[in-house]
């Protein structure tokens, strides 16, 4: 498809008439894209809030922009030329980075501005530079930055509860519900997160997440939380790989099909729990689809599919 | 904005390549519009699916096509240049008809076809025929048909139990779980309803809907139960109106911030239980905005906004 005439919104600080859109996802974590190399667009918390919004609006976990570093205030101190990712939350609050979201930033960039990513393009964001590299076949690799397990890590630093339900949970008697108790390690990948280790996948099926799990001590900004169920090794391309099953309650938005520094932070916890010998890449299987983590000495990459399913005008 | 190009889809039965779409939605009960006057596009299950799915796709509650009826199959026996409106909900099933979707179907053939329903337009839908009336600034009036309130009418023909949560939900103790057990009012409005009175609002914004509601006796089909609370009456137009609150718990969907049908149920059922001398309009406050119904001896008519918010092409 051409892209359509309509300009990214006007110039002149008002509300836009229209913006022009992109509507993509990775792994069902779903994005607005707009496309703004000049920052032309006047991105306001309460132009994001009515894109964002499922019914209202078009809907997506968060709006990104791509523009040009020295077209945004935020890009201060960057080189110019660089692209930059201008995230935004759904709630009109902005973020350093999103995993997910990145990989479809590179999709996006090469649909917009005919740009070849197969051997990787550095970008700017809030949390820094990071680099994205197309995979082919519509898959992608996003340089993930630095990570920290826990200090005091022999298997776990907090502990969390989390609510469960049957197979009948409608109108089950609240006397029944059961609750879970299970050690959590912290790992910090940007964001804070603790990750829980599971027995089956029947426990991990069987979680409510329709609550934010408590996690002791009190994270003091809150927590991610993951939960995961190790599911085995593969290694058909000679590389051994794990494999785990995971859910994940996101801080600020509940439940969530898939979070990308949540699969960096499981894959992190699983391989500190497997020991000495353990896996370095480790493909990850979240409601929304498999992402795949590897992990170097002190930074981790993050590999998954990116899809744009739409495009067009908002405000009619 | 003036209407791009791209074809409503292809004509030779594979999954099209690109469908051209209109988002819009009335009282925030959504739906992807489809413009297709005769019958070239091959509307499937799956592809309702897959633009009615929220993150890998625009995301609805529905799909509506508008067609001629002579173009389609359902349409057969009706006048063959009637417009039809061929509902699909999110999950590819299909319904007859959709109160807040007529709404936003009358917008979108004004601005599709050209059309001036000021005067009214009569279509067709599954459920028969039906009129929508242009009432300006984005405002629509739509005949919702025949009604009939539960034989045995003295309040209530059933009881209802739903759960309520206090103000911190997180993780309460299950113990604490305290549940609301009230009589309900069966009403037919061409699908079941259970109408439940509640003594304020406080007590509604308690219940927690995330659950489906018991019925009792267990209605065959099951059953959309509605909360309300009458606020008072207005009359500022000369007319006596009745104002009332509402929250829906629609059967397969969950709570949703609006529905069209079950509106005019809490309508029926508020003026049933005030007795004679009863306002014959009423304002409906959902969740996703207000809503007026107007009662005859027989008919309602349900009365509010639709909103066209975005275009764009599916199928990248």
């Amino acid at each position: 498809m051409s892209v359509p005439t309509a300009p990214a919104g006007v110039t002149d600080g008002s509300t836009p008439a229209t913006v022009r859109f992109v509507k993509g996802h990775g792994t069902r974590n779903d994005f607005v894209m707009l496309f703004d190399e000049h920052g032309a667009l006047d991105l306001t918390a309460e132009l994001v809030r009515a894109l964002a919004d499922r019914r209202s609006g078009i809907g997506a976990d968060g709006v990104i922009r791509a523009v040009r570093a020295g077209s945004l205030t935020a890009g201060e101190g960057v080189d110019p030329q660089l692209w930059f990712m201008d995230y935004w939350n759904a709630d009109g609050t902005t973020s350093e980075m999103c995993g997910n979201g990145a990989r479809v930033f590179g999709a996006f960039l090469e649909r917009e501005a005919g740009l070849d990513l197969s051997g990787g393009l550095t970008f700017a964001t809030r949390g820094g530079e990071r680099t994205v590299t197309a995979l082919g076949k519509g898959r992608y690799a996003v340089g993930m930055g630095t990570w920290r397990i826990a200090a005091a890590v022999d298997g776990a630093d907090a502990v969390v509860t989390v609510g469960t339900v049957g197979p009948d949970s409608a109108l089950t008697d609240p006397v029944v519900g059961r609750w879970l108790t299970r050690p959590g390690l912290s790992v910090d990948v940007g964001n804070p997160h603790t990750v829980v280790a599971l027995a089956s996948q029947d426990e991990l099926a069987a979680l409510d997440l329709s609550r934010a799990p408590r996690v002791e001590p009190v994270p003091p900004a809150g927590s991610n939380v993951e939960f995961a169920v190790v599911l085995g090794e593969g290694g058909a391309d000679g590389q051994r790989r794990g494999v785990v099953a995971m859910r994940v309650h996101e801080r600020g938005s509940g439940e969530t099909e898939s979070c990308g520094t949540g699969a960096v932070a499981t894959a992190l916890a699983v391989r500190a729990w497997a020991g000495p010998g353990a896996p370095d890449v480790w493909d990850v299987r979240v409601p929304g689809g498999e992402v795949t983590v590897r992990i170097d000495a002190d930074r981790a990459v993050l590999e998954g599919p990116a899809v744009l399913v739409a495009e067009g005008v908002f405000g009619l």
